[in-house]
């Protein structure tokens, strides 16, 4: 099975197999196959090698668990693999078993290998982010004017629209991938440098190395980068700071769901997130798994920024931290994508149970624009002081501050005068407040689905 | 095969092999069969209906694949487990299917499973310590009074012994291990708590749950632990300092091995850390591995107090993240503690190459002595003074600070007339200086034995 | 003014002048005198000396600004600081000069000067946690049958009693005050080993550094520290385990105080939390600051494990970054225990509104329970399928499921035979189900209280 | 003095000061001051409002003490500073203190104060990176052919030259800053967004926006960013990179000034890193700094990320986190940043020692091209085993390399036709193989130099 057991339901298994143990093994053999073929185009080996050495290359023929013991012995995975497919290649064609591996070094085939690998899960990551963002603007598109709460500090707060929030949500995401569209271009390169970086005993290596990662669908490096790692973590960031941005859409949506908020829900079906014995349940699984996923991310950067210091030609534990902590970032992220992706593809949004909640709160989220109101016909500090005492008296009466206000009004010509009971009614008017929220997001939201629509790709 | 590959080579077979998935599905299951083996044994259920339960709790039997997928879309492994269990005692006998996870919640199978498998880890863990720790002090014996050079801020120092840098790693080592037992003797508890930690509809928990604990190994719990995961998360702490530990000795050999310097070399053999093509290399592979452990730790430690603050009754998302990266820990822990266990059981240790070093620094490394020494007879400004003159000269014309020494005793009475030559040669000893070190750490080497050999247990 | 402007109000006054500039420094000098003293006592340096020193030992005396711009260029803050000290006393008595910080280093003054601080903060800290450990138990006392809702997943779950959820919350700082004052008794010593450990000039090492730290309220090490820091970073580690604690505390704080929860709210009053332009709301502010420690603190301790690997005899640049990182962990602590301590000393507890939200649910946080008693008269898997079945019904209609459920009594005989409706009714008694949930908790909350009343000391 | 003393021997006091209390508080009353004068602008408030809030901008007039202990108790720094700028614009102008902070929020004061003041520590990090980066692209340059060690896990491997090392500190370092000015262009933004992000009562908000924008130097944001801090955090992540990056230089810096291999050397003088006490030593204090901040700053990364779940329309407890941990980030990454800078400027190079310990490596480093050599001649396996049975008895007799393969060509005719022995001497020619390195470094050093010359600009 892919991947360790408590991975699974935190992540998918599509992204489990990218970095799966032969899935792994085969990329470090496509590079070696890759390596040979771009040498004998370029005549730093005999042509003849390259098809044998080509069809040693299967990752299915190997003893991973035997590969592995060895590996751990040499301290490199590299080396065993290498023994085993020269042995290979000399079974079938002892003159091309000269001629494996030829030039390059362990690190080269291993970090090669982690980017091929890497260009697999950006593209899954990216796919399930373009779904996701998608679903996230065209919710903000319906929801432009749907009268919502803004909570601050976990209280009430003002009202906006539910659109006003989902803009909110897109904008990272939009701009998230579109860093790390950016980073995967920068970081996504061949590694060829042979044991210290200088290509020694590998002629022509600008050529081969052209060749290769065109085979690869890597871009050439313009050095090696045995120890600097920067790309590579820049990279690994973009992926902590996209888990940041999805644990936002989580904690919201969490909030939101709960029972006695009850504004939002995701999807259930085919057995997500129900609870037998709790009928009354419906558990935001996937606001769990990208919360999961927010907890991890910063931790995992933050290895991979540790391990940044290699020393010298050849980091001793740095580079094998890294190599090691970069699978589970990838892992963590796409399970929050994906989740959110359907989550919020099937939202259920309770329009009624939101305008519910703001008229539970008799007007009150209105105190602000009254202090405003008042503030123009008897100045800052008696309006302030005005509309506290109201309020005051509004929460210890349960009743709503728009009668308070109007009381108000009658009571005082100053008011009055300046300020109509029709002025003071649109004041409260959900539905108003509702649309300039929509109004002060639909640029954003234009400009969001513009970048959208026209993505870097990598 | 065990775990994802690029930990095999960081890890060991035996640690990996503790968290398999087959592995914790199987404790899940044992978790499963003494929830109701004690429950029939107190009543709580039909006494027949033990056994059959009993029977199906065989993890062969089980597809994992189909179980992990399920739980990914249920947001829980326990949920499709206890379905699929319920329905093997229900092929067998249906009256005792009823019974299945009587009373229990999904987080008590888990973390109860999770706690089942730390044991075995711990066990591992603790054996590798020892080993390590004992080879340690017995070096340490044995070179007590070996000439060696101390090296502050990466730079060449003073004269110690080496035995008393063994002292040095030893300690942390001793005292590690004790606070692991007792973080492990604190945190190795059942969870019975059933769905909102009351044991609700469990009759007898506290009976029950000491027959649980007994039968699986661990402690009774004083309450749930659901949200409160502190005495948990202290021993993953302590997991994370025992790796910071032996990072210390893994920079310290890896310090020591390289070339120009050849103190100490790890053994070779069986393949480990040569290079074909650089044959002058010995690679520390150990400390490679520590190193790796070290950087990577801190981070999982972190990731275990980001877990912490679980919301009320049950987390939605810190507990799955914490129970993901759990085992990570002790991972890089065994990996980093067999590593060196071994690399210091054969540590090659050439002391003539220490001497050599020393020899190197033309006696300037006495120079603190040399200035305390002149100082009681000239005052500390004067003494200070002049041996600062007497290095500089010392150090341009690449002679011997003894000699510089002896010729400033020759010109100044007030110095040669408090020290005489003799008093002079002994400040320059090496050997008995190597002993004053040697005489500073066999106390704390004779407090560490006593402690190493009669260490806490679990 | 004390720290960061950003830390103050995260944080108290008390804590950040432990820490502070002036603080720090005078620590040093502290460390100073009592290794002169100490040195005297024992003959090793003159006895006319000691004083001489221990007067010239006053901060105030010392210009900060020119002692750090000179420490940042000779890469320690000792060294300038001891040069300083000696001119002073050379000012005042030039034969005392010459000894001071006879056989010190540097390290040896800031590591010890750090302990001494670190003490000062390590009484403040408990002194906090004291305070809110006994108000949480008290609460836990008041509330141990008040019905409140458990949640799970941040979904309402069942009932349970709120002083149920509060021995959640005082467990957990019972155990990690008591594991505090262990750490803080196993850290915090003496460091006295001279240049590289060996106490190379000092003479009677033993004898002064038991005197030193007699005098300083330290214990005496067993050897130096300079690069062991396990004891040290293991304090640490219990002061980030405490942030975690009170961050559960915190959210839980700021969940349950929602507007549309309510179930609690920090007290008012002295300009804390309120908002003028928004009168309905009361911020959680001790809530806010818990949550910002837990934030930090995981971070914190990750530098503190990621500093551990400390090379040789002394580490370049691992002990600096660690000295560094050390004041912010028990400054983020402290901030939020003594904030949680007056909100939790002060909480406003609407056990109406915990009741009213439990009446919200219509019965069906009774379901399992139902399911339990129904599947005793007719078989679980027919029972489960019936409550389904009538909580859909109840989702539906808007109905209870105590009524629904007497309905189904009343249709089918099987079930009404045994099970009548007052034990039906019983099922669904919210203060019965309160009084159970403190029924658990009561034992945990007196030997909580037992621990309590007898702590540890350091 | 500016921030804890424990920063100052780490970072700079230009840095420091940046992020000091009262410059954080001016940078608000800058903020307060631009609003106001916008707003006037616009027409949102009296054109007289404007000057009279200015004048009170001014923060030496501030009692930062009580501002900061107000702040405290009201959970943020922003509502007591406005009460007492309203008083103080009260005292010259009532009519004008109603206008003050009109249409603000606390968050929209302290995100662009802080925005301002980390304009100012971008150009002063942006500085030190330039001075560093063309010191050691200069240094690049004139080593380009001076034969170096090359060293991979900490052991001698192969011959290159110190110019290509030098290309690959400079590699990151370049495209570093390149990333930095990115990220600060993208992130540097004024925050406007009133209460919950609608500008609810501010009229005229774009407008505004843009003149305040203007006048702070910083960009007008698309919208507000109050809980989206992608762009800010992605910021910080930049920051962190680079400390890893100029960790990378530390630890190699360090490594090439041990005293056993000596190849550089950090300048002395001004007391930097000397040790009267060991006059031998040179601590390398830069490297130091560098390592440092290398490890706080992954943790100070990972805090960051861990605080982007905001949940809402404003945070409670991840907002004040982020603020408060972003200084430290600025803090070290200058002080190791200005360090280095100065370090590489003046770096000893020692080209002699060098050389010195590639020649004692007995011409094994030519092991591989050895290899390669006798492989076309005599085929891969037999040319292995050759030369790992030459290299054997090298070792054992402390000859070189050179000789014994000299002394197989004498012996084996096959070996002696294809290969002459002048062939074989240009194997072992270490000037050749440095000027080989500098030829693989030359393209790449052109690049950076081109990339360095034309730097973005934010």
């Amino acid at each position: 099975m892919p991947g360790p057991i408590l991975e699974r339901f935190l992540s998918t298994d599509e992204m489990l197999a990218v970095f799966e143990p032969r899935a792994f093994v085969q990329a470090m053999l496509d590079v070696e196959a890759a390596l040979a073929s771009a040498e004998a185009a370029e005549g730093v080996i005999p042509a003849a090698a390259a098809t044998p050495i080509a069809l040693a290359c299967d990752a299915s023929t190997y003893d991973l668990d035997a590969l592995a013991a060895e590996g751990a012995r040499a301290g490199s995975l590299a080396i065993p693999l290498v023994k085993r497919l020269t042995a290979a290649v000399q079974a079938k064609d002892p003159a091309a078993a000269a001629w494996v591996h030829w030039g390059g070094t362990s690190q080269d085939v291993l970090d090669t290998a982690m980017a091929v690998c890497t260009m697999r899960a950006y593209a899954l990551l990216d796919a399930a982010l373009e779904r996701l963002t998608g679903s996230a603007l065209d919710l903000a598109e319906r929801h432009l004017a749907t009268p919502a709460l803004a909570r601050t500090l976990m209280q009430p707060a003002q009202v906006v629209s539910f659109g006003f929030k989902l803009v909110a949500w897109a904008g990272p995401l939009v701009r998230g991938r579109e860093r790390l569209a950016r980073a995967a271009r920068e970081a996504l390169q061949l590694q060829l440098g042979g044991a210290v970086g200088t290509s020694g005993t590998l002629g022509a290596a600008p050529a081969v190395a052209r060749r290769m990662a065109e085979a690869l669908g890597l871009a050439p490096a313009p050095g090696p980068w045995h120890t600097q790692r920067d790309a590579w973590v820049a990279l690994g960031c973009e992926v902590g700071l996209l888990c940041g941005t999805l644990g936002k859409i989580g904690i919201d949506v969490a909030l939101l769901s709960q029972g006695e908020i009850g504004e939002v829900a995701e999807p259930s079906g085919e057995g997500r997130g129900g609870s037998s014995a709790m009928p009354h349940k419906r558990n935001p699984v996937a606001a769990m798994i990208a919360r999961a996923a927010a907890v991890r991310a910063p931790q995992r950067v933050a290895a991979l920024l540790a391990a940044m210091p290699q020393a010298q030609e050849r980091a001793l534990g740095e580079w094998q931290a890294e190599l090691a902590e970069w699978p589970g970032l990838w892992i963590s992220a796409h399970g929050a994508a994906s989740a959110l992706a359907d989550a919020i593809a099937g939202l259920e949004v309770d329009t009624a149970r939101m305008r519910a909640n703001i008229d539970a709160l008799q007007g009150l989220v209105f105190a602000e624009a009254l202090t405003a109101a008042f503030a123009r016909e008897i100045g800052k500090p008696r309006a302030h002081a005005l509309v506290e005492q109201l309020s005051r008296r509004v929460l210890a009466d349960r009743r709503s501050l728009r009668e308070a206000a109007l009381e108000a009004l009658a009571a005082d010509p100053a008011l009055r005068d300046g300020l109509g009971a029709d002025a003071l009614d649109a004041l409260f008017d959900i539905d108003a407040a509702a649309r300039r929220a929509g109004e002060v997001a639909r640029p954003q939201l234009a400009a969001l689905r513009r970048s959208f629509s026209s993505p870097l790709t990598r």
